[in-house]
Order: C-alpha cells, then structure tokens, then sequence
C-alpha cells in the first residue's frame, strides 16, 4: 500500500486480528469513520472482537482514547486558575461517593466538573441518586454548567451528545457483540469521556470483589494500572485506588436513600467504611491537584473540611444552582419515601461471613431502583438498609436488612435476594482491607 | 437461562469468545437468525472474529456446515440409481481439471452434478472456462439442470440463490471484515455448498504452495483433514489430494486457452501433470463412487475412458446439452482468441529454479482473464501459453512464456509480472511430487 492511498478499516481489522499493533493513524481513521458513518457497524464489532482477544498495547490504548476523546468537545476550563480534577469509580453497590466528593474537593479550593452516569446493571449511578432531590437538574446546557462551575467549583451533570460521540456509538455497539469485557476498551470508553471535562487530575475508584465488574484483584489492578497509564500519556495527574466491593458500600442501597446516607456522612456522622473511603478519595483529588503536600495533609484537610460543615454547605449551594431544592437536605421528609418497608431476618445465629453484593444490587433494581431494561424509569424511593454486614454476630430472629418498597411482588422477589445473600457461619472471617491496593506514581 | 428462552445471539458470541464450544442448536439459531434477517451484520461479524481466533471444534464445524447447507435447497437425486460424486479444487492457476474430470467420471457410468464458481482473486473459475465455449450456458434451471443429468451423467452450472444462501451472505460479510482466512469457515462454506449438490462422496483437491491460499502444507493439510472428517460425518465417502501449486498446472492460463488445453487431454495429448492429476482426481472420484475395487483399478478405468475417446464423446454431449457449439471442441478458431501475442523471452542461462505462481494468475487477471472489482467482465479469449516450468533448461534469448492479449497497457503490467514471476538459476531445484499426499479411509 503507498502512503497516499486511504486507510482501509478491512486492512485495519486483519492487522489487528493477526496481533499486529496499530498505528495511531490506524486508530483513528476507524474512530472517525465509524463517527461519521463511513465505516459500518460490521466492521467495527469484528474489530471490537479482535481486540478483545488480541489486546491493544499501551499505545494503542492511548491512541484509541484520545482519537474517542477528540471524537466530540473537550471543555475548555482554562478561564479558572485552580487545578481542576475528578474521580471515576468502576461502579459498586451503595457505592455513593461522589455526592460527597464534588462538594467537599471544591470547597477545599479545587474544581471538580463531574459528568457521571446512570445505573448500569446491578451498580447504582450517580444521576439518579442526584435526582431524587426534588428538583435537581442534570442536564444543564453548556453555558449553565460553566456559570455554576464558577459560583460554587463544582458542578454534576450527565454526559451530553457533544461529548466522546464515538464512545457512545461504541458502547451501544459493545453491548449487543459481546465485546464489553475488555480492559483495553473499557479503559478507553472511561477515559475519553472523562477527560473530556478538560481536567488536569483524575482519581479511579477500582471496584473488585462480588459487586464488582472486575471480581479479581488482579483484574481490577490491570485496568487500573491501564487507565493510570494512558491518563499519564496524555499529561494528566493520575492516581487509582482498588477498593473492596464483596460487600455494599455503606448501609443503605437506592437512590434517595443514598443521599440520605452521603447526607449523614457531611454531617460527621453515617458509616465507618463510607466515611473512610471519602476521606481516601478526596486526599488523592487533593494530591493530583496538588493542593496538599503529602497525603497526611490531604487528609486532615478532607476531614476538616466534613467536620467545619464546609462540604455540607457547598453541596446545599451546588443543589440549589442546579434547581434542587435544599430544604430536603434538612427535612428528608421532603426526600421520596417509599410506602411500605418489611424486615429480613436471620434464622439462624453466628456471623456474616459473605455477601453476594451483586445480588443485593440486582434486588435494588428488582424493586425498581434501577433498570431492567434501558428504557425503564427509576424509583427513587425504594431501597434498602443493611443493619448487618459482614463480621457482625447475629441472632436467630435478629433482622439483617429492611426492604423500603412500592410493589408487593417486587418486594417478594427483592427479599428472596436479599435472604440468599447473606451467608452466615460460626466464626469471624479474616478482616479485608477497604483500600487493598494504590496505583500512582505519587505517595 | 431456562431451556424455554430463546437463544440470544449475543450469548452464542460470548462463549465462543470465552473458547466455549457451542451447541448444534446455538449454531443453527445463528444461521437461521442471519439467514432471516432478524440477526444483524454486526453481531454476525463479531462472532465470525471470535470463531476464526477461537477456532471451532470438529462437531461445530459440521453443525455449522449442516445448518449452511440447510440454509436452502438440497438437491434430490435419489431418482438416479448411480452413486453422485464430486470434486472440489481450493483453487489454484491453470487449475483445470474439472473440465475433464465431470465428463470421463460419468463416462465412466457415475452421476457428477458439479456447482463450480468464478475466477476468485488470483485464481481462475471453471464457470469462467466454460463460458469461453460459444453458447454455454452455466445458468440452467433446476427442471433442465435434471434433464441434463438423466440424458449425460453430468451438468456444470454455478450456484443458484437456492443453494446455501447463508453462505452467499455470510461469505460477503467475511469479506469485508478479514474473517476470510479460518480454515472452520472455509471448510463450511465450501462444504455447505457441494454437499446441496445432493452427492454421495466428494473428492477435494486441496493445493499448496505459491499460486495457493494454503502457503504451507500443513495449512491445507489441516484444511484438507477438517472437510474430510466434515463430510464423513455427514456419511459422505471422501478424499482429499493435496497437491502441487509451486507452479501453475499444465501450460496454459487463461480461459479459452484452459478448455483448448482440456480437449487436449481428452484426446490424449497435453501436458503430463495435468494428465496425471485428471487420471489421480478421476481415479479418487471412481473409489468414493464405489465403481472400482482398488485405486490401480480406477486408475486403469480412467485412463481407458480418455484413450477411448469415451470421456471426449460425454464433453460433447454436454456441451450441446447446455447450450455450447460443439465444433468449437473441434476446430479452435471457434474458440474467442486474443488479438496479438507477445513473447517473454529470458536474458540469461540455466534452470528455472522457482515460478511466483501467484503473480502468473495475477497477470492473467491483470490481462482481463480474471476479475480486479467484482463486477468486471472476463475476457474470455487472453491468456499465457507457458513454454518454461520449473527444472526446465533456459537459454538467453529463449522463450519463456507467451502473452495472447488485446490490449496493450494490460500487456505491459502483465509482461513485468511474469518476467519477475520466473527464478532462474544454475542448477535443477529438487523434484517435488505433484500429489503431496492422500487423506483417505481408503487407499
């Protein structure tokens, strides 16, 4: 082939196939002719396939990135002087830190332009936490997003068409070819929509364990490792944490009840685990903005920044930019609440050994806390409340959760769930650690 | 999955890209569902990457054949008491043979109802040859397709839309998405179509070398070995030849040219190698037919039935039955023949040592004998007469080959292609048998 003539996406497919590395222009000719629609979904899944199997360097990697990233409009934040960074987490069951992150960073003199996602299979998402407050908005136009950006340093909205066009015709496409699970293409598809808010640092939450995506350590280190890699090709601070999902994160699973639950943690109060893993994640934002000299500072700054009320209050200022109403962050009353609520309890004693997270996840779905198909509205109200966890001792009759519900057969099918994912035996199992392993090149 | 959901496709792709071996039901769903309509390019092409890199065991390989094959009509031939045989050529340059062959097998009192294709990349196709005949028609219906049978023992027309639409469709879509090259999807789509012919054993002529899709031997050995076993499982008698593509077949390339060559044979003249391998692929026919007791029987069959003339008298009969002018066979100026002709002649001295057999089948597509865009026409009348084959003495100034063409620019790319096509060196290269080997139950 001479150099004049055009890159053909069959030549590209077979390179790739044949385990061949790809070219940067490669790469991005298939990106942008599968954006305008010169090259046909057929032809893109057979590449999708092959890179799944075949893999893609680290080169490739940040090749696909930045060609998906350059695919739509990079926001440019340039007019504020501060550094400007965010965090991603692969998804989790009660995994709600962000509602206290955004707030409690910018209030730390950082700005975080957060653009989060919906519920995807048994992991919550953030928006439709967000919007059970009555009244936030998440679809804020470009110009409201940068006029709140500016008031308050933070700002929660969901991906908008403008951005990583290529990322949303590619994972349309993943999830009808069976080419989801891929580290190389799951690293892409995060990366280019996130730093396609034009920040400076980026902190990865990596869930691994029953609730997770990625149910090895060793799974969830290599994406992380991947992401922390291609962010750092393209000039970004990166830092990546692999945190514990074999069980839910905090006590309470489903929309309003979560921000109710991020809501106590603002306060000082709420679970140890959620807690800590705030305090974790907010250090390294303050690290990778370098807006701490060591990660002891960070810190200290992160937990007097909850104890001074400052997160708390930048959060009710950010709720009332974006249209929400802040007298349900006082009153949960004024929050949705569901109708009815029932117990689960044990029938027989000893210790949480396990958790099958996922499955506690798909019973907040189940209930209608999330989506069983794409088109599906969500409850906001429905939910439910772990009062035991694993390691605490139970007794016969003792209630391990309670189901917050609106539908009698949803709920039936949400407590037989919910019953099958409590294991319980006769001793303590080993602690694990909430924070297993941290990628960066920082400490 | 309950055994009453239907099959997802996209749970078919999964497991075969996690290496998983699908069920026969799994696989027909497939073909039907891409068959209907109701299975898109995109999943199907996913799945085709997946298969060509996991490979697919020999029980998937023939579900798969079977479901191709049942994609359409299968013919009936049960009327005619006679065992149906076939043979099928992988394809290669000047490869001939079947228009010798379907003539002297049913000559020698066997059915041979032969689907054959057009010329393909560097390669030609039979359908192509025929049609240099004034008046064949390769078309027929089935109505006279049975007519012509019952009256001569054989019939050669190309594929209908009846026969494997599954396989038109999916090799298409192979095509344009590198899925071309797996030896699973090979052996069903040719297998798939010569089995619809309805034949109680098939003879394959799987070559190797430098004019061959299979480079190596062990790459069509192992082709070879998966379509013997596929058909086996299908209570088909087969064979398989691998043989000799270092060089083209016999002396001439070039539709016109290859049916004057076949008469040849038929009237017992023509180049050896060709005469061998009509007499070897014959012989085969003849024992997977059950029409002889030993392979020296049908050997001594066949070549009785050419020195007879018995084989020359069915070709006639056939070709007037299908439309052709039968003095054609007999007076060659009948035949489509080239305006001008040019030599290549060598400049130095010694042995040919190698031929780019490739290349001599690109010059011959590159003459107008073959097709550069589907849509092309062939120029039935161009062509390479090739005076010098390997271990053939040369001296300077000694014709090497001869160029029938119409038009000069093709002339003139195709000349280059063919002086650089022949390596010429000081000594004879070692002999290389024509028939590599035999993959048989038999002997």
């Amino acid at each position: 082939m001479s150099a004049n003539e055009p890159i053909r996406a069959v030549d590209v497919i077979r390179k790739k196939r044949d385990g061949g590395e790809l070219s940067r222009a490669e790469i991005e000719s298939l990106v942008r002719g599968y954006t305008d629609g010169s090259i046909p979904d057929y032809q893109v899944s057979a590449w999708l396939m092959a890179a799944l199997l075949r893999g893609l360097s680290r080169a490739e990697t940040a090749a696909l990135t930045d060609a998906m990233l350059h695919s739509g409009q990079v926001m440019n934040l340039s007019e504020f002087a501060c550094a400007k960074v965010d965090k991603h987490s692969t998804g989790g069951v009660g995994d709600k830190t962000s509602l206290v992150l955004a707030p409690l960073v910018a209030a730390g003199g950082l700005m975080v332009p957060m653009i989060s996602g919906r519920g995807l299979g048994h992991t919550g998402g953030t928006l439709d936490k967000l919007e059970s407050i009555p009244g936030f908005k998440v679809d804020l136009s470009p110009a409201r997003f940068r006029a709140v950006m500016r008031q308050c340093g933070c700002c929660m909205i969901g991906q908008t068409a403008e951005i990583a066009p290529a990322d949303r015709k590619l994972y349309a496409l993943r999830d009808v070819t069976g080419t989801v699970e891929s580290p190389f293409l799951i690293c892409a598809s995060i990366m280019s929509k996130k730093l396609a808010e034009g920040i400076d640092g980026l902190v990865l939450d990596v869930k691994t364990g029953s609730g997770a995506f990625m149910k090895t350590e060793e799974d969830a280190a290599f994406l992380a490792e991947l992401m922390v890699e291609t962010g750092e090709r393209m000039d970004k601070k990166m830092a990546a944490l692999i945190t514990d999902m074999d069980q839910p994160l905090g006590q309470r699973v489903g929309n309003a009840m979560e921000v109710e639950e991020c809501l106590d943690i603002m306060r000082g109060k709420g679970p140890e685990d959620l807690y800590e893993l705030c305090i974790e994640l907010a250090a390294w934002m303050f690290r990778v903005g370098g807006r701490a000299r060591s990660l002891g500072e960070a810190r200290s700054l992160s937990e007097e920044l909850i104890r001074s009320g400052a997160a708390l209050d930048k959060f009710r200022q950010m709720v009332e930019l974006q249209g929400g109403n802040p007298d349900a962050l006082d009153d949960f009353t004024l929050l949705p609440r569901a109708k009815r609520y029932v117990e689960v309890v044990s029938t027989v004693s000893g210790y949480v050994t396990a958790m099958q997270t996922e499955d506690v996840g798909t019973a907040c779905v189940v209930l209608g806390g999330g989506r069983e198909r794409k088109e599906d509205s969500v409850d906001p109200a429905v939910g439910i409340w772990l009062h035991k966890k694993v390691s605490d001792p139970v007794a016969v009759g003792e209630t391990l959760c309670t189901i917050y519900y609106n539908d009698d057969a949803r709920m039936a099918r949400a407590k037989k769930l919910l019953r099958g994912s409590y294991a319980i035996g006769d001793s303590i199992p080993p602690a694990k650690k909430l924070v297993r392993r941290v990628i960066s090149k920082d400490s």
